[in-house]
């Protein structure tokens, strides 16, 4: 059994959210799997997702602020300036976070531990909408 | 056709650990797939999984050094602070590590390059048992 | 509806490359996928796989200088030396960068976002040919 939809996240601010309420209020689906895997797809090369704590959001914001620490602004090596100071950053935390999620479900729900929330990361300081392909596959 | 399981992983110190034989071990019903994939997630947000050398132990050794290095104890910008000086470091290393992996199974074995193994990344520094949950799917 | 097939990359320098036209080149069987999802794993603890920017080639070049500054050759506390100044450093991208992606099919075509592309990370200066594992499936 296969489910696949296409999900627009509404913009947010550069940083982690939690986008778990999102997501899940999208695939009313979920409860006619009762044991499968859900995929989430970020089709942007400046966003990522992940899973991390869901309660404290200073995880969140931490979380943020050693990736920007990390992967500086205008290092002196990049070449790809063109699109704004904050582009190049964006590609890297991409590839250092990851464009995609794979979440086992079980009995009609993501089967998340109890501390662990998705995440978006929007990389870009202005990055509008962002699109996400979820597919559920189970039975 | 699909298999879903929660294994109990023991115990371990900080760092990178082999536990593709405890894994293997705890998954009889590999056999029984074809072709398919193998999914494993570990419930935590302070723990890890990935793949990489399953012969020097000095591979593990130096991968948890070199985060160590880079992901601080006590930076002046962390606020996730009350849970202990490894806990937001460990959230970081979570989230850079990844919290899945999938692999593909062929003929009843995963099939993992030669000198491939799956590591858990424990991240705190009394973590605990660690849930992960195993979907094997395929034909 | 189950695919599997190891296709081998050919050797490339030390870097990012798009390979997105070489791994579609060797799967015609997507077009037999009306949903569903592609899994690419490459067996080697020394390279990786990630989706980014198709377009300009400095994001590319931008990428492996980033990772070259941040995992260094010949740390004072790396003990796994043996195999060459670029080993360990191999192991570590690797492990950061990840080992597999897993990306939605629909209509007979990989869901790739406009600007997303599949880029193999190879992280030793002379890796040679890559053996990677494709497993397609959905309906």
């Amino acid at each position: 059994m296969w489910f696949q939809k296409t999900i627009v996240l509404k913009p947010r601010s550069r940083g982690f959210h939690l986008i778990t309420a999102e997501i899940t209020a999208n695939l009313p689906e979920l409860e006619q799997f009762r044991q499968g895997l859900a995929h989430f797809f970020i089709q942007h090369t400046s966003a990522s997702l992940t899973i991390n704590e869901n309660a404290d959001a200073d995880v969140r914001r931490d979380l943020e602020a050693y990736l920007h620490a990390q992967v500086p602004e205008c290092a002196s090596y990049y070449r790809h300036t063109l699109e704004g100071d904050d582009d190049m950053p964006a590609h890297i935390k991409a590839t250092l976070v990851g464009n995609s999620i794979t979440i086992p479900v079980r009995q009609g729900r993501l089967a998340l531990g109890t501390w662990q929330g998705i995440y978006l990361g929007e990389h870009r300081t202005h990055g509008g909408a962002r699109s996400l392909v979820a597919t559920l596959h189970g039975d």
